[in-house]
């Protein structure tokens, strides 16, 4: 890997020594993001103004120095790893949020974490859904870069449904706004929403606006229990045929709710035991719920194998526990997890349900599946021993597999995560030559050296290669 | 203007003699838009298939023959006027409309006219919101371009909110896909995004993808009036900030009230006689509706000076058509109009009330006003005499003092029309250089020969220069 001593002093010089860390410590830390894939950068940089991430830019292009810009990084898929070292620009202290009650805006700095945004928001009556499973962690410049979703993306949409403006960087180091804090704008290219979801290639994310809904008055939650998966997927596309859209609709599949029932020692849906469960939440005033319940309910009966409805906020955040637990208690099946976020459209889960069955016998390892069903994005989780370099080989090429099968579905090889370093292998089976190319032509359009998070999205990065860190982070859920 | 006689023959020789136009009618027919500018092209191309596109582009790329792509025709900003001649490619015929019933999405293609897929979703239960003025007549290939939005926006989105994949031709002529038909996709650039509202100049939309909604069961419209501008909108910031989202929320101005009274003769509120009115319509299930009635009367006897409750469909539709009217109800004030779609952030809707009065002062012309207050997205209707060269002239200049006034108030020069010929003279005004710096890199990179629609955005087009076509076109709502 490359060093820059040099720029890295000119660097410390123009910022200031207190705004450039160099000690090992700081450089570990910013080494890795949740993918665990670490590369150690020359330095991070703190800055404190819109001047210092210009001035940085700027010197970066003089010196060819690569740039990533962090968050709290929480990414899976090595996004805000630095993988070919340089500076890593954290904004993790830009997280200023300002409600707007009136307008039901949101502006917060990049830094801002979801869950204080979401916690502003409700407290002045609004909702911000995107809900990420880190978002206790993650911030919204990493949730913008990755065009992050979670479990309400099937009613209410994912972070790209909620921006309204954005400001920053372009990779050359000059200040720009994309969009006015309105709902509508045509005025230009769209370069906003080129930004959402370029995991850091195309410029620096340093505040956005965000629209807000009103918060929901009244929350219903009914668990329902189905002989298999194949049944399951069925049922649920006969709900939506329905015109119901549930602000959540959590899938786990059997392999799931048996971890969960393993780590608690309870049977989660009593007399369904290792059953594959659909958790569905209806959100909207009591007056809407009511309308809404009956559909639901009369759905229950006809297509459930049981089903059984929250009486209140505790019964439902009892309901919630599970789909909680499922991600953590999966570590009984291995220590380690390849997290797949795909997405499949709604006419082919059947098919997928088939898909992984196959795919479970094949790589002789265990895949729980929980997920989103109202926006087809399911968490495929590939679990392996890292000591054994066998399940791991497997698993790897079981993501492969999946990724096959995803697309060949008509579906997504990411739903939320986003590409990174661990999903490169895979870029070419979404997208074409052509559409490589063009995507290709605007990095160099507007990043003509290259500086910005490089080595991501387009250069095959072989990650069975590379050791992952043995270290446990906050949002691993164990 | 050059002409491109050999590529012309080249490009009948490739597609045959008939999907290859070039008689006066139909160069004549595809030289102008809504705008009224006309150029006339060297050939009017109708393809059959997506080869015929692809030989375009390339023959195009070849001997640099500017492609201007057309739907109806009806933008207003001149966006669909061959400003450079060469060939005009006319997706008119790629009409055809899918409802996916069950996933509630809408395949379409480039051609299919927005009232159309409508239509076509209403009769499945199923609801597309965006709706401009011509609505009757444009085509979704169109609204993409343009990121068209209407009377829905506030509440549901514009056209960008509901565009889940697009496919389409680079500028050079290679098939694309952006996106799959679902509702979470983070693979890659997001050039799905960059095509929408890109004005046809990175890429050719054959094929959408659409999002639909559930079609509200119930409607319930009220019409509200007031003393004056500035106490409207005060108004309905008030009602906003209670977090009520009307479904449609339109406002018209005393001028626009008084065009519409003129022409029917009819107050509209008894009483009432031309002040502003605000019309507000809820949409949802009867029970949602029930709650947020409650809500929205209480706040019109706080502060309405008068409003009207439509006791059934068939008097709401009364109350719709002095919306409907008033815009062709303004041509007793002059026969031509600039409709300029500014958007003004909610916090500074007084502050732009007062500008506007100040600009019809200075400019000495009606500027009868309406539009959408759930956005923002105000139709300043500047009106003129054409005959009156003075008038006009006027009229243009109180163009370029509105379009400085809303980017001081924080607004977009433009919300759903977007910037064609007409606007570039301001596009300076609501970016930055290094803003348009980027775009234009962006261009260049995709369509290096820059051949898709030539001339637009970013060149400076003295609109005043151009005389405009005397002629009526069927969404002038004359």
């Amino acid at each position: 890997m490359k060093h820059f001593p040099k720029a890295t002093a000119a660097l410390a010089r123009k910022l200031g020594r207190a705004r450039v860390a160099t000690s090992d410590t700081a450089r570990f830390r910013a080494s890795f993001d949740g993918s665990k894939l670490s590369f150690l950068p020359d330095a991070v940089v703190f800055p404190r103004k819109g001047d210092d991430i210009s001035a940085t830019l700027i010197l970066a292009n003089k010196h060819r120095v690569p740039v990533t810009v962090r968050g709290a990084g929480s990414s899976l898929t090595g996004s805000g790893s630095p993988v070919r070292g340089g500076w890593v620009l954290n904004l993790s202290k830009w997280n200023r949020i300002r409600i707007d009650p009136e307008a039901g805006l949101a502006r917060v700095q990049a830094g801002a974490v979801i869950a204080d945004i979401q916690a502003a928001a409700e407290a002045a009556g609004w909702f911000y859904p995107p809900d990420p499973a880190s978002k206790k962690y993650c911030t919204i410049g990493g949730n913008i870069s990755c065009n992050a979703g979670g479990m309400h993306g099937g009613r209410y949409g994912v972070t790209r449904d909620f921006v309204l403006a954005l400001r920053g960087y372009l990779p050359t180091g000059e200040y720009v706004e994309w969009g006015t804090p309105t709902k509508k704008f045509s005025a230009g290219f769209n370069l906003r929403d080129l930004w959402i979801g370029a995991e850091g290639m195309l410029g620096v994310v340093t505040e956005a606006v965000l629209k807000l809904i009103p918060k929901p008055a009244a929350r219903w939650t009914l668990l329902t229990a189905f002989s298999d998966e194949v049944a399951a997927f069925r049922a649920i596309r006969t709900l939506f045929a329905r015109r119901v859209q549930p602000a959540i609709c959590e899938f786990l599949d059997r392999h799931s709710v048996q971890c969960a029932e393993a780590k608690t020692g309870k049977t989660v849906f009593e007399g369904q035991a290792g059953k594959p469960l659909i958790l569905i939440e209806l959100a909207g005033s009591e007056n809407e719920l009511a309308d809404t319940k009956t559909t639901v309910l009369a759905w229950a009966a006809a297509n459930a194998q049981a089903f059984r409805e929250a009486r209140d906020r505790d019964e439902a955040a009892e309901l919630w526990t599970v789909r909680r637990k499922c991600s953590g208690a999966m570590f009984a099946l291995g220590d380690s997890k390849l997290n797949e976020d795909i997405v499949v459209p709604l006419a082919n889960y059947e098919k997928f349900a088939v898909f992984l069955d196959k795919l479970r016998k094949k790589s002789r390892l265990p895949i729980p599946t929980f997920g989103h069903l109202a926006d087809g994005n399911l968490h495929v989780n590939i679990m392996y021993h890292r000591e054994n370099r066998d399940e791991y080989l497997r698993a790897e090429k079981a993501v492969g597999e999946l990724m096959k099968g995803v697309v060949a579905l008509g579906g997504a090889i990411s739903g939320e995560h986003g590409i990174g370093l661990a999903k490169t292998p895979f870029l070419r089976l979404q997208h074409s030559p052509a559409q490589i190319k063009a995507m290709r032509a605007i990095k160099d359009a507007l990043d003509p050296n290259g500086i910005l998070n490089p080595g991501k999205m387009f250069t095959l990065f072989k990650v069975w290669e590379h050791p992952r860190l043995k270290i446990d982070l906050p949002w691993d859920h164990k």
